[in-house]
């Protein structure tokens, strides 16, 4: 079904088109652009909330400014749709996040416009700065650079460096506040009570002018100049406005607030803004999920929904007659309970993913045991490192990728100190549609070089529980890192009991002969599957669910580098340094040789698409392993079945 | 020499033998401990002016407060001597930093009152936090947990992304901003600044009372009630003592400042404050090196002077007869500028190092094209990558161990992005006394896992100088790790002209029979010292200084593995995923087999000592690896000669 953008949106090519329009007619481009993002998401998917709040800015934003010389650069990147549909990629939109389509987040290879590639949030005043300094440096003193930063963006402490820096240059740089009381939950933080308190404060304009009447009456003489005059007026403009301080106390000037989807009124504000040189920031209101009345109530929801029925507001999930498998991150989130209500020692921690993480099940049920600390990683793991030296034992989850953040802390605060704390490592692997940002590939190696710290993964439900459960005995003294993939895993009966790990075991899944299997976590089932695969063809590899890269099970793998010649290991994580490399030094150190094929995530960009596509195009597909294995065993490749 | 300490200090075993003393002698406390401080520095090396900045705030500290009950994390930690000195390790203070001796960073093994480690900046706030919420949920509210931070490290994210949620907490946790303005160069940013404005407005005070006379005659009614006068006060006190603002904004209550030299006046600040539940701020000025006077008036100089004569102030250094080699460091800071100088497209930023890595010589000469930061090791990843994107070619140094904290932007903004940012990575290896938190020991790992990313290391000077001049040739469209360690090189003659270097292309270095070795990196001439030592056992090695870590030279790879069934890999980094690891993963897929023996830092914690005494305990000194030689080559061990 082809989806007709409006009559208006249809003649926008490029931002060139849209300026071609009076003023008066943005209205109707904001309404037009808003329907055609829920036309598209509605039968397409994506991100959806985030979009929908900044159509008006989105407009205004191509409107006034002369994109893309002067630059955009959007943080995070998924509301950026409008931005998208406004900058030549209107007619391709419904390819958005499919595989070989359009990314889900601005992207420099896919357009001019897209100056700077997002994902991660809290980038966008860094980037813009950098462009700034260059263009000041080139003597570009016309051009504009522009970030728009959420409220939830602005907690993480790069957001603040970033503006710490800015304050003192002279650049071009406008940081657009877009405060929507949101990340993709609500958000957290004195930060956040501080913006809403601006909020509220308007009818202190009423009382400025009193006030300013009686200090007319103040002695102005010897010590009370003019300059202090200045500086009391500006003193108390922070008060009539509390925003102007906290971020005019870092040299930015200050304006707002204003609403966000009045569109008429934020060309003429971001045009007068235009003409003020330096560093300053624009504090916007907008609604998450404006103008759908359900995304705005429930903004957590429908964040990123999937697909739906516009007009009912339906959801569609699919439907199975038989039990599934559990979500991985349900199986945390119920099992961080259960461990908790028998172990009063344990407390979980969330930098702004409690519903993608689930643990918002532990927030509701234990609110003094369970924390989201905001879009904060390099805090949350500090905060568990402060927490586990007073003998608690911390789950701290946060996804792979995102973890990247808070590398040094988890080397200097925790593995340095040898605190037992309990990385839980989310969107391990690739995650699928999210792209190369937010794929989970390189925590097996960056993890497994750092001393004292224990790599686990599970290959199932019960292993995850039983990693878990194993993390938080008295004896284990080490920190943890447990990784597991987004979705669903394979046991619809995952209820099972604690067991204890011993740390360093593997467990042997199936005898064989000629060729073994390595696997490291969830991609076992791949594995598994392969080798069903090839039992017609005679084939019967041996099958290792090695579950530690570090510490290796040793006497397992004696094992089978005195058995076999042939070895394949298999991990979803990069090849470059991760647990096939583990099993390198192991065989090399040991002095075996044995052919040994390192399957995993190869050291390269992978792009976008379902994760099913994803691992076919990398061939750590069921299909693609068993391939291997009649290579291997000298049997004739089986053809593709499509 | 025996250093004696004063007569009151010598009876302080313990903050309990403090706490004996009457307040009126906590003067000459604070004289002797100063002393005791000069006394041993100067004769055994360390850390000086930090440590003389809170001399007073240290005796304070243990005075008013029930350590290690109460919990007290330094920032940093180089200031501690005192906290050292005062809690049990006086007598053992001279073996400060050295070999087997205390760490010169608060420890967690070391002592009970040593809460949390630290040696990177910024932590201390969250770790407090951490604990405090902890305390708090156990129930243990007369708890205090205190953390001592100076302005410099409160530009990091890490410490805005701890006091938001501090904020927000009802727990103990009192800050003390100790506001020297400086970190180990003079601070910059926004916000040193804005605390600088603190303390020049002092004058403020007198106009206050004048102010509320004049608010007085304002009308108090209908809209203007008392909640809203109080609100007006805060305000007013904003405008009296503009620091409260940004903190309380965070709703942390602020006090100060406060005279930080002034002993009886922080024991009553302090014992007031210990009163006030919450999460409260302590704002005191302080002078970097007070009491000695030539490290007041230089205090980058004098932040670890070396050994010097506590009379005269003359710093040792050794004397040579012949020309030395020159450090790493100073052929970074003037080769950056000789290349600038050609290339107009260079800049060079550094996050708060610039005397450290010598970046401070091309601020001078062209302050345009370098800047210092502040300790934001994110930000300055970020920034480049901004810049990058302008086609500016930024150097970006940043030491190695403090590279962790920006390995998200390295991989998100940098490497996703293909940006060709240069990263100079100092301090690589072993740095000596800093110990285990400042090695450089993971970055060969850690960076060797990123796609896009080229990870080389110089073997000398004119290598370092060939490889930046590479780096910033218009032909390399990648981001590139140069790393190097902290000191001199091998080149007394090192102004050698510039030579491109092809990417990923080693150096035959020596013809050999028997076994190779392949090095990476400065210890290639470790290796090349243990060839000339074996050359008369009749050992003829071959060496290959492989430069690059990653791409390999496959071609140089081919031809070893073709020729030699004995491989030793060098390099100072950990061996683990390292340069290492990455010839036994070309080995492995090209199907080669031999006994390869993988050198380097091992997996685990090194503690401090000089760089010559670590690099002999792992056994990565010249002597340990000719002994290495000969084992393999079956020649008798030489026995050691001291």
């Amino acid at each position: 079904m082809e989806i007709i953008p409006g009559a208006l949106l249809q003649q926008i090519n490029s931002p060139a088109d849209l300026k071609k329009f009076d003023k008066d007619k943005l209205i109707q481009v904001c309404q037009e652009l808003r329907q055609y993002i829920v036309d598209v998401v509605s039968v397409h998917g994506g991100h959806f909330g985030a979009s929908l709040g900044v159509v008006e800015l989105s407009v205004a934003l191509h409107y006034v400014f002369n994109t893309p010389y002067d630059q955009l650069v959007w943080d995070v990147g998924h509301q950026a749709y409008g931005h998208k549909i406004l900058t030549g990629r209107r007619d391709n939109f419904p390819t958005n996040r499919k595989y070989k389509g359009l990314s889900g987040f601005p992207k420099r290879t896919e357009s001019e416009y897209d100056t700077f590639g997002v994902g991660h949030s809290s980038t966008s005043i860094s980037a813009a700065l950098g462009m700034a300094m260059a263009s000041h440096y080139k003597g570009e003193h016309d051009r504009q650079h522009v970030a728009v930063i959420g409220d939830g963006a602005m907690t993480a402490g790069l957001a603040f460096e970033a503006m710490n820096h800015a304050g003192i240059e002279k650049s071009n740089v406008l940081i657009i506040l877009n405060d929507n009381c949101m990340s993709i939950d609500p958000n957290v933080g004195a930060l956040k009570e501080y913006l809403t308190d601006i909020t509220t404060s308007h009818t202190y304009n009423e009382f400025r002018d009193n006030v300013w009447k009686a200090l007319g009456k103040l002695p102005i003489g010897k010590n009370f100049t003019r300059d202090m005059a200045s500086k009391l007026e500006a003193s108390l403009k922070g008060m009539v406005n509390k925003s102007s301080n906290l971020f005019e106390a870092l040299q930015i000037r200050y304006f707002g607030p204003v609403d966000g989807h009045n569109v008429e009124k934020l060309v003429d504000v971001l045009s007068d803004l235009k003409n003020i040189a330096g560093p300053k920031i624009l504090h916007i209101k907008t609604v998450k999920g404006k103008g759908y009345d359900l995304a705005e109530k429930d903004q957590t929801k429908w964040h990123a929904p999937g697909l739906f029925d516009k007009v009912t507001g339906e959801i569609f999930k699919k439907k199975f007659d038989i039990p599934q498998p559990p979500k991985y991150q349900d199986v945390f989130g119920h099992t961080i309970i259960e461990l908790a209500e028998k172990n009063p020692l344990i407390l979980g921690i969330t930098p702004a993913m409690p519903s993608g993480c689930s643990l918002k099940y532990m927030m509701e049920k234990m609110p003094d045991r369970a924390f989201d600390v905001g879009i904060c990683e390099q805090h949350a793991v500090t905060l568990s490192a402060g927490m586990a030296t007073q003998g608690m034992r911390v789950f701290c989850n946060i996804y792979s990728s995102f973890m990247q953040r808070a590398y040094d802390m988890v080397i200097h605060d925790v593995a340095i100190q040898k605190l037992p704390v309990v990385f839980c490592l989310d969107r391990a692997g690739l995650v699928g549609e999210d792209g190369p940002t937010h794929h989970g590939c390189y925590d097996i190696a960056y993890m497994r070089c750092i001393p004292n710290m224990i790599v686990c993964a599970p290959m199932n439900e019960a292993e995850l529980r039983n990693m878990m459960y194993t993390a938080q005995l008295p004896s284990l003294q080490m920190p943890i890192s447990i990784r597991y993939p987004r979705g669903e895993g394979v046991m619809p009966e995952w209820q099972t009991p604690f067991e204890e790990i011993q740390i360093g075991k593997g467990r042997k899944l199936k005898d064989g002969k000629d060729i073994a299997i390595l696997s490291f976590g969830h991609p076992g089932n791949f594995a598994a599957s392969a080798i069903r695969d090839v039992r017609a063809d005679g084939i019967q590899p041996a099958h290792y669910d090695m579950r530690f890269a570090k510490p290796l099970d040793e006497e397992m793998l004696h094992e089978v580098f005195s058995n076999f010649k042939k070895v394949i290991t298999i991990e979803d994580g990069t090849v470059v340094g991760g647990f096939g490399s583990a099993v390198l030094e192991f065989m090399n150190a040991q002095g075996y040789h044995a052919d040994v094929r390192v399957l995993g995530i190869p050291d390269a960009l992978i792009e976008h698409g379902t994760p099913k596509q994803l691992y076919e195009e990398i061939g750590l597909d069921p299909y693609s392993i068993a391939q291997l294995l009649r290579s291997m065993a000298g049997v004739k490749a089986k053809p593709v079945t499509a």
